[in-house]
């Protein structure tokens, strides 16, 4: 058998090698990390490449490409939305993506990106918290205890340093299975009835329920002075968690206002209405939290350069080490006309 | 070890796996299977989602992503192209595709695409040249001897069934490469020292040179009536390879007419210049060849469908086979809310 040359060889990480990863590293250090890396890349944000995502719509779910570059490396999430699949002991969203060298093109790094979206999206959030959160916030409240919300808690617990998260969730197993993985932890639990009875107390409010519709989980009068809202779940046209009162009463930040006017809570205001762009408070050319009456709002939606951070993290996190697999992926020729004469040799070896 | 269940697992066709693939079903066999596959796609060319490819360039290069979907599967191919690679040992085009099922929206195969690009480029050639060419056609010009040549002419012998290839390249040392590569393969092959020389009783005038400018590798009085002219390498902006003139006189036929303006030898024409879409001639609607006299060119540039075609022909061909790895590329929990409890689990299975 012909042996392939080094580059033509993609390090692969596995759904059990991420997993291997996060545990070798530890949970709460990995979104430490990620959320280092995220903050880096928004830190430079003016020269990414923001390539509007690539979606193929069908009647029953969404194909997407997320492509982004900063000139030194491209990267891309492949990631589907079909809500319908739960019911069928399917996953709702799967995702994988890919690094490769801007200079060369060839790909560095294939990665599974189900478990490492969902560590870079509470990286996010706890990265937005930290600018706009009140000082010295003790305590979330958790409005759907879904997929989301354990990285969440871990997330605000190793980046903001909360001790204690409320949890409510419509369907009271979602809040016994949430509350069970977070059992020793080091963060203090409390199951919560009702969505006032979680946010007793709080200083973050943390939404991210799975329906896809306007709802209304939080209601204006429910929200009080001084908090940070971590609004995740609304992050699609037609779905939505926030009162709009809410909205009108906070100051709004948004990673990327373009793709937020669309899919985030904002949706529902007009489109001239004022956000901040998270990058520029992270920069400091625009303030974040401005005194302790204000209500801050951050209305994340999922930005293709976070996803990039994640690549570049794991990409730097694996090489040389057990949690990758070589994939000969890229035909690699002794001479580039000569892609013929490989096959035929290949033959001869074989 | 937590074992992901079977959707989990996504088909890899590695590049070893493809030379093997090749080998065992016989390379002619195959460029007339995925001929055969191209040929029933653009028989349904309508119900194709059509999105342009998402380009990321750089100063030395671009990489690509090419999407497509039929409703039912959904395919893009990532390819770079970069022409200063090889001056550094290193390919000028990389690349990789991906199948996902539409309705769940899981990838069903991952595969090299490099040799699979170089197959159907000679096999969608060798359909086109089937409609185009004039009946009993015997002999080949190959003007460019790169890697492209060898898949050219065993296409054209399989699928239209010439018996002689004359070849010709600028560099003596291509021509005899593709010379020692065919040797044996049933074609009897003729080494040129002229263009002209090369194109002496020549029924179909293949072009497949490399280099990226307007170049003109046949010139207006090089081509007399009758020929089929298979234009392969003038595929991308700045990069033709015939005189003006010889469009003038021919019927130009073409994949997709927005990106052939752009990129193929028709780039050089007014925007209105008539062209004949190739689909139209393979579903009936259109004549192909009218007659002895006149000139027909296929201006190809490669398009997505025919990307499609050979996934969905290589998805076909490994099912159940030795030819395929399984990756473990999508997180799988057994309860969909419940990633992070998969997470928690996999490290006490450890």
């Amino acid at each position: 058998m012909t042996q392939p040359s080094d580059k033509a060889l993609v390090p692969f990480v596995s759904v059990d090698n991420m997993m291997r990863l996060v545990h070798h590293i530890g949970i709460e250090q990995m979104l430490i990390e990620i959320a280092g890396y995220i903050e880096d890349d928004f830190k430079r944000w003016e020269l990414f490449d923001k390539t509007p995502r690539v979606a193929s719509h069908s009647d029953v779910g969404v194909i997407e490409l997320m492509p982004t570059s900063d000139g030194e490396a491209y990267g891309f999430k492949y990631v589907n939305g079909h809500p319908k699949n739960t019911s069928e002991g399917l996953q709702t969203v799967t995702a994988f993506g890919l690094l490769a060298d801007v200079y060369t093109g060839y790909p560095v790094l294939l990665t599974e990106m189900t478990l490492l979206t969902a560590l870079r999206t509470a990286a996010t959030s706890a990265m937005a918290a930290k600018y706009l959160a009140p000082k010295g916030a003790t305590t979330m409240a958790m409005i759907g205890n879904g997929a989301q919300s354990e990285f969440q808690t871990l997330a605000m617990k190793a980046i903001v340093g909360i001790t204690e998260v409320r949890l409510y969730d419509t369907d009271k197993a979602a809040t016994e299975k949430c509350a069970r993985n977070l059992a020793g932890m080091g963060v203090s639990v409390v199951k919560c009835a009702t969505p006032e009875e979680a946010m007793h107390g709080a200083q973050i409010l943390t939404t991210c329920t799975a329906d896809k519709k306007n709802a209304t989980i939080l209601s204006d009068n429910m929200v009080g002075a001084g908090v940070h809202i971590n609004a995740i779940g609304g992050d699609c046209p037609g779905k939505t968690e926030l009162a709009a009162g809410i909205l009108e009463r906070a100051d709004v930040f948004v990673e990327f206002p373009e793709q937020t006017r669309i899919e985030g809570e904002i949706q529902q205001m007009a489109e001239d209405f004022p956000v901040t762009e998270l990058w520029e408070v992270i920069t400091g050319a625009k303030t974040g939290r401005r005194d302790d009456k204000q209500i801050t709002l951050f209305d994340g939606v999922g930005f293709a350069i976070e996803d990039f951070s994640a690549l570049r993290y794991v990409r730097d996190r694996v090489k040389g080490t057990e949690f990758a697999d070589m994939l000969d992926m890229l035909a690699d020729p002794d001479d580039p006309r000569d892609l013929f004469g490989m096959l035929q040799r290949s033959k001869v070896a074989a």
